[in-house]
């Protein structure tokens, strides 16, 4: 397993052009590489409202580049097709009118074939422009930089989103075959460790060096509570017992809001677990399979975390506690790089009175709302749409996902679901108080 | 144009086998022809809850020949897929469990690919049926001759379908790129010609003699009242007359329930036409057109039918009125075998003093409720299904459109839909009392 | 039980006045009387989307008679208040904007008192009309007429409603106390006679003399097949063993509308059914009781009889059909003068050879949709918004029920609901064909 | 007006018990009070579905002293009637089944008297609780004191609860007529004054001495950030002209989910407001009035609310930011108490160079989402489901509103309503940040 933690030294401001158009460039291959083993058919639907088609994803990035760097920073670009904008804008008010969002699946045109070549249009444009004499001007490179992060975020969502229309198909297709499972592999011990912190003034949020998005800062200080952590994340074995215990069927154990979900969908299991004569079984990228007991739980609502939790008598982290406790260590996990593209069991046995599993595996939903931090405001212009204007009614995850491309995650990184979502890879880590 | 009337003589009961496999192949080609067109993106996404996807059909109407005829009738006959029922079945409630209607479109995988060769394994075990030495079985001739049916109805609904899902996309694609237009044909005369019709008993409904569908029998006698009938459509013309009267503004022109639609909708054109800077376009199979004022106007929904008559002082025919005065008519019009795939204007100056455009060109609505016809009992089993359970809330059209296939219609053919749907090719000719 | 047919023979036109009279203030007065029994908290609530509050009903029939006759017959008629137009107004779109149907519930101003104040004012007002020295014109006593049967319709819907209230109410409280029922009375044979008409071109609809809806006319010939009738409505017995053979659970007996609606709502037996510990109880308006065997069946939308008729191997009668089997009988029946304000079982043995239980009981579901007959214009104005708006996918029921005034049923008589309705007394009678 | 602060001082525990008998019986006195100006239509219907029939407050807050206090401390008591848990349960899903929110309008019975009776019952049992000679056990003054405030929280949503039904009523009916208006009182200086804050570790959060709802606690040390906060509430006056700057219409200037809900539901206004004939009207307690422009904007969204702060190019307070400003404040204002039923202008100049209206007047929405506090646990047993259960997707507010009964509030009152929630009195005062 890679680390990555040295990426992060690197600013983009700091790097030569050479390595922001060689991550550009690879980056752009990735997402390529992603859709490899889907047919068009894969890429055109849209599984639900929350997901996009593949082909979406791949056209929505490219606009980016198009729109937010070529159109301003080659000169004389061409715009590859000037309808492109109205079908692959997201969602920036400020580019005027676009395609509705629950729609998408619908745009079997522009074909697959078309947007590939779109990609290579402007990739082609991309290349152009860092062969030109001149350099990379800085606010090209912090849009490309941008650029960067933004397709692979779309990354992480074109596999998710693959995976809620695989799930939805009666064959249960698999993005991949299943390779070889580790045999032997012990179950956890029953609980994980538990990690002391001290409370006090910390800082916390990004302090500007090296990408961060703008949701990240300022920068500033913290009071933290004593508060324990579990070293590993919660397991799949032990979702069974939160099940077998009636978890789905205690109103007590519930938020409002989640005991209404919950009768309201009919959950009694996370997302794509179907009992079939009896046993569980989850839908995962490499199909139909049994959940492995010691590796963590995933595709869990906020809802549904947050009962668990208070089944356990336990609670779950605050954004802030989930960073202090990662802001020394190694940015490395089971992240997309692995290639294992589902969250694994913990290495080691927690021994090393360190947290584990803080990285890639799963997003941790923490008991943090999603709103700005102290003196946060949003950057003028299109860009300035990105974070802001989302900080109402949703709950902060951290640390990645299986998922998460390499170089994407850091411990001030805020990711953000409504709390009844669960298609993405989303689990949980339990905390506790520490009295005083 | 082709008159199609010779091949109503023959029946499936006493044409030679060849002729019944000539006509089976001719149609499972027509399908696969049909598809040509499209790529595997438009073939997969269903536009809406109302319409399926092209590979769908594709698939559906194989299913029905494995089904019903292979799986019973050919020895030996291995299901290409067993899970392909789950997939494929439509809405019969007598075979098992089935995807659900409006979540077709989620179905990527079987692939494009996969479904051709079900369809190529299914026309091989077909081909291999006829080619067996003791003939067919008068019982597998009949459900032979109803999949023939069936896969026509669902040509249609593959073009239909398909313009409507073109028609959702911004770019606004065609389904083929328009070819020359008649030029310098006249603007129809203002008003058809009244061609009237005495009243007394008549004989309604299908005589048994060749193919017929479960609704359209039994042949019994019906009173009909004097009635007066228009000798063409209603013209794109004439509705711009009632758009410009402000028709679609004027509750009192309108059934109650239509009034709802069009205020909960903002219906204030047919399905399809948009106002671009003040000019009428419409959407069609061959991308987007200025409506032809002389060309019969469809796209509309019985609720808007039934307006216009009113807003015209006159009334829809009911469906014994249109069957009476199509009872002696060549079946020939503007159906798919003449290529034009839009309804045309009519033909000649309406002097013969016969009514015109009856058979294709656009579905005519009919004030008919679809109801059983007296003495009219399901056929057993599950192709019993097909006709009987629909009889409600529906509206009876008659007369096929430039989508139906030659041979599929008839003069008792009875077609039906809701009052407020709209996205086949559905028009409308008016009717009058005559005064005693 | 009073014979009401001796009514039908006057009409307003040939009446005189003060017959006019008495019977609009007769009608007037039963209103408040149906009232009654209710507190003002109960005449305030809207059940459902389809029902309205007691008050609304009371001022509604009020607003007519103020809007059609008094503001133009009766010379310095002063309006009560000029905004209840738009509070009361039911759906006249020609008569101005008013309050949504949906929302009447939320009208607790004005009050029950002020309502009450309101009719008073108008019953005054009209008495003077009546007090004049000049006679009532002819069209002004055309309107009191209609106004008296809108009245009435209203009345009818008035007991309903509460139904549909005290029905959604924990407490399941009764309109009246329940009297004594009549012991000893003996099931129904198993199985009704049978009647057989003979076919034949029958006179239909209404023949103008004395009072009718628009929609019953024009009267004209109507071609009937031979078919047979039972002498008697279906059972509640009867309709127990329908659940008992898993009527509600088998799909082939339904409607495809129907089945989805059974599923969608989960029916399993008539609208205010109830199973208590493995017993069938039923809301009525003498509170919640064991359904009688030996009475009809009520509150059964046109999908539950339409199933049931299939069940039992047979099929509802069309509307003609009906009025050709009442033609010629006496009006008469457990209509609202009885008192029962619940069906009855039917009197006799049945051995009369005549059809029993045509008036009165349960609003008989027909097969026939609800469609304007051959030359049916709607009236001009106001009042044509009546009944012909309503002519699309609605089905037509037959013969009053308990609920219904004495004197407002007629052979002719024509009511309508989507077939999904069920809050009203609607029941049943099978018909069945005759083979020739 | 009246200053409550020193209400604060006593505590349930310290406090004699004639003096909590007092408080009692006044709160309940006060409940029937607010009624008096209704008729029993008006008590009994819901306006939507976050709303309660008047009713249904008066008998869910008799329901909880019955189940809560008497039927566990009052020896003998006999409950008044076992159906009404069922009926008046508002959602303690540990106190068994309950009657459906969004139903509650449908309980037209018990009626209003009886429910008087309810509580004549319940009263006489609580005095005979007091007048017994033993005196009020801990723990049952201890609920007692819940279920004062608890009756409070109900008498200000039965009057918010009113004006959304009477809002709903074309005849715009006043709960009580307008008295006159203070005339010549100045429009406030263009914009608030501004008072700096210095940050540092604050104590937040109530202290346990006297009564406080368990989400106030633990008392614990926040971290503030240096502050500015304006001296009064944003005004009617500058709500007019963020409407004349388009402010509804910008994109732009709202979180996404609030310009969704802008959009959908054609928000252009507070909740209330009309425009009729180019002047703004808005619904009160006292009928409709132009609203006055130095008097606070009430009835807006936590959307709304960021929105114009963000137009204002300001944000809005954290609900520590808030609580540190109003610390040592007297706990006095525009309550229920002064009898204004609507916010006031500010009084005086300013200058005193503290804040104002930070009492009373309307709930102030804060930039904080409403999660527990570090160590917070929900209590147990059924008043444990009282805060907790919420903490999700909604936002704090604070301060009390004209609705507010005096002495219900405190600083450290934390309110919470979902972000597009409008009907309670809601409003704003605006914050910013302290360079450094």
């Amino acid at each position: 397993m890679q680390t990555l933690k040295s990426k992060r030294a690197a600013s983009p401001q700091s790097e030569p052009q050479s390595s922001l158009g060689t991550r550009l460039f690879a980056t752009r291959q990735l997402s390529s590489d992603l859709a490899t083993p889907l047919g068009p058919e894969d890429m055109v639907v849209q599984a639900t409202d929350d997901a996009s088609p593949t082909k979406w994803h791949l056209a929505h990035v490219t606009w980016f580049f198009e729109t937010f760097v070529l159109s301003k920073f080659a000169p004389g670009y061409r715009v590859f097709d000037e309808r492109f904008g109205f079908c692959f804008n997201s969602y920036y008010e400020s580019q005027g009118a676009r395609h509705p969002r629950q729609k998408r699946g619908l745009l079997t045109r522009p074909t697959v074939e078309e947007v590939l070549a779109y990609r290579a249009h402007v990739d082609g444009a991309l290349a152009d422009l860092f062969a030109g004499g001149d350099g990379i001007e800085p606010e090209a490179a912090r849009l490309i930089e941008i650029g960067i992060n933004h397709e692979q975020q779309h990354q992480e969502l074109l596999l998710t989103d693959i995976l809620a229309l695989f799930a939805a198909n009666p064959l249960r297709p698999a993005y991949r075959q299943p390779g070889p499972r580790a045999v032997g592999r012990a179950a956890p011990r029953r609980g994980p460790l538990w990690l002391d912190f001290p409370g006090g003034v910390h800082h916390v949020g990004h302090d500007g060096r090296g990408f961060a998005w703008d949701n990240e800062g300022p920068r500033h200080e913290a009071l933290i509570h004593p508060f324990r952590l579990a070293d590993r994340l919660v397991t799949n074995g032990e979702w069974l017992e939160f099940i077998a215990d009636g978890g789905y069927r205690n109103a007590l154990l519930w938020l409002a809001d989640g005991w209404a979900t919950v009768t309201r969908e009919g959950w009694d299991a996370p997302c794509y677990w179907e009992n079939i004569d009896g046993a569980w079984l989850s839908m995962t990228l490499e199909g139909r399979l049994a959940p492995d007991p010691s590796a963590p739980v995933a595709h869990v609502s906020y809802f549904e975390a947050d009962a668990f939790a208070r089944w356990a008598g336990k609670r779950l982290p605050t954004e802030f506690e989930w960073e202090v406790a990662a802001a020394d260590l190694s940015v490395a996990g089971n992240d997309l790089s692995t290639g294992a593209l589902r969250p694994l069991p913990a290495d080691g046995d927690g021994a090393a009175d360190c947290p584990r599993q803080m990285f890639g595996d799963v997003w941790e939903w923490t008991q943090s709302a999603y709103l700005p931090y102290p003196g946060y405001r949003a950057p003028e212009g299109a860009i300035g749409e990105y974070n802001g204007k989302f900080m109402v009614s949703q709950q902060v995850l951290r640390g990645g996902s299986c998922a998460t491309p390499p170089g994407h995650i850091r411990p001030t990184y805020r990711n953000f679901f409504y709390p009844h979502q669960r298609w993405q890879f989303t689990g949980l880590r339990l905390a506790a108080d520490v009295s005083p």
